[in-house]
């Protein structure tokens, strides 16, 4: 399998906040949102590994600025790293009046999905190489992100943590 | 304002998954059982604080197993723990096929609510109160889980977050 | 078959009214009511014959409070009685205004659903045996019920209805 | 208030059965045909009272023949008869597989609607005067169908409901 | 084949303009209307050649006068025209204040759609022979509009649309 | 009001075909996707005018290749010229089968917005100047566009539209 580069799995998801869309406050329900986050997310994952992937995690995602009734919403997606048999997407959320002329970052995330053969079992994506500066940079914070992910789910000792240990200790 | 107990803000949801709820693989999509998750818990937090909430955070969630075309979907959500204008929510899903007679754990996640005053801004939410095992070590762990918050978010130092340094450093 | 009881097949559903439930009015739609309701009836039904449903009458529903945008619903549903292959759900609505910690009864209704074997034809339900006074008085008027929708059908005369009969005659 | 005739109320409303319409069996699910059908009603009751109208009660819905996905539904709405407040509507719901140039009726019911002053309080409604044979016997069986959901409701005893008595005994 | 009548492909949707159905201005969004006008359309088109159809081409369509939250909408389908694999569908568009007693046109478009058989390719349809003076001249305005067509699809020259020139050309 | 050049009304749209997205052959509903592409349109227009747009036509769209559940749609949307109140729209839509990597045109469409004033009236829009070649041959063809949509709206004579005669004519 070629090694491919987060450039190429870019992907930006353009969206008119209508009334079906707000609570009733008239902001974009957050769970409205995560389920067009989802399907970015997935977009940018399956331009990777060209197969179909299943949502595996959710990471710490923060609603910073609700966004309103009649603006556009712009997700851009592209993916982080690769690991065996998953792929770790990075979300950032855009909202924009068009009339006042104000863009706003609304919220950041990280989704993993795993990537599935025909019989709907994990297998191998390709590589994943950073190119910018920027992409480095979470390329390697992903490792990071998977040990939390571990922790949190049982599935790692925090003592073989050793990425995220070097964030509370400095040895 | 008086102090209130977690089984006060207890939901349960129930959901058939129907043709339109489900990926290409006959799996409940990701976005829409976030979507779903983000309502539950919406109703567990107003529940509490009797007044509007928006989704402020959701913390990492973990898609174990998929949930099939037809089965029937649950969610049973219960705050863990109020802070000062915010409420963390547990949740967890089950899946179940009913012909099968077979029930089994989906996902569980912690979603965070703000609750707004009447001019949208933050308002203060009473005390809860945990009662049983179970209640108490939730609310003992959502310090820490806030703490990740808060870090990933840049809002604190891992130096200050007490509660997480304890898991990775035996002092 | 082993007899089952209506606790077995209770149902709670909970969903927030949001902006696409509405009417012009602000009430939630008559019509999208009744799919929620649909829903959670068949959920009871599958509950206690293990396998698909289909709906087969609707009897009187009286929407006597209507439930407003922003308010919680909760529909419970539980078996009243079962027939050779047909199955009578009873279901009761609440509205509830989390904010002002109002909540009101919105309709009752009786749902009646036919279990299905794998080629779609109707097939044999497990006995249901009521525990409760209320599941008694509601088992027994099940029958009484089922002669009115089998007269209004055509299928029943109304000479015949014995159970009917003795609400209008006192022989 | 001028009298109306049920012509003027007659609505006929047309969908194809997509995906999303069907349950896991690709039969139209039972909730979202009585969404439409609640639509259909609405407008008929509408074009009888020119204002707006919420509804008050569904009859005994018989679901006969589902209808299966790819196939046309029909549903045709007529008012049977208005009275204070309130006005009944008579629905008959179509399938027909274009392809098969089959024609089936599904189901048969009556719906209640209630019009509504701007205050959302309940307004009189014009007469209706019934003109066919089919109309008159509709219009005079609307009374016996009151008094049923009258009866059922608990608002009347089943000694003052004469028509419906009249089915049972013959005096 | 037969050749079949335009009356015999006649068919009128009725749809009430819903809170999720509308722009942030309370008006029926365009996309939603022609969502509605595919499906009209494409019954009318499945009447005339009792096979499944799909759209392959929709031509200037003019939102003349925008349809408001609350009203009724109706649209009226009817074939002008079968060619040798496709047909052409005129429909009509109207608005109804039901409370105001206001009906006004909102917009007329021409849909063509292709039969096609069960592998998904083209397959003939009968011939279609219109009745009325209006359905004749539709009739001969179908072979411009297919002119036009061809020509902006770079299938025709112009200077072989002879229905065509005849507009500007007055020979 | 400052002139804008096509490339700030540039907007990309992405999602993914999931099963309520299709008709009964698994195929992109028509409907749909002009619903997408009006979103996809008014996003553009409301980049150049920032204000809220009203769909005014959609001029001769021809669905070439259908896009296939589980694919990727991509929708291109820019603006061509801009009018006195109106702005015309070019779209490009893409399928893209992602785990063969083959991508193919489905289709391509100008629709014309009109940009509204705080009272629903139309305003003045700002001037658009084309830049490179393919936009410079758009913002031509523009005006022979408009002409025919005036010619078939009845809204101009036949030989009042110069730019179109040219198509027939050569003088």
């Amino acid at each position: 399998m070629k090694a491919k580069h987060p450039q190429e799995t870019f992907v930006v998801m353009s969206e008119l906040i209508l009334p079906n869309d707000t609570n009733t406050l008239g902001n974009l329900m957050g769970g409205r949102l995560m389920h067009w986050m989802d399907i970015a997310a997935a977009i940018a994952a399956q331009k990777h590994c060209n197969c179909p992937v299943v949502t595996a995690s959710v990471d710490n995602v923060s609603f910073n600025n609700p966004i309103k009734l009649g603006n556009l919403l712009t997700i851009e997606a592209k993916l982080t790293r690769s690991f065996n048999t998953s792929m770790e997407v990075f979300l950032r959320v855009w909202g924009e009046d068009l009339s006042a002329q104000y863009r706003y970052l609304s919220n950041e995330a990280y989704l993993t999905f795993v990537a599935l053969d025909p019989n709907g079992r994990p297998r191998k994506v390709p590589e994943l190489v950073p190119d910018s500066e920027e992409e480095k940079k979470m390329f390697d914070g992903a490792l990071r992100r998977r040990q939390i992910r571990l922790i949190l789910g049982g599935k790692m000792k925090p003592e073989d943590a050793g990425e995220l240990r070097a964030l509370f200790i400095k040895e």
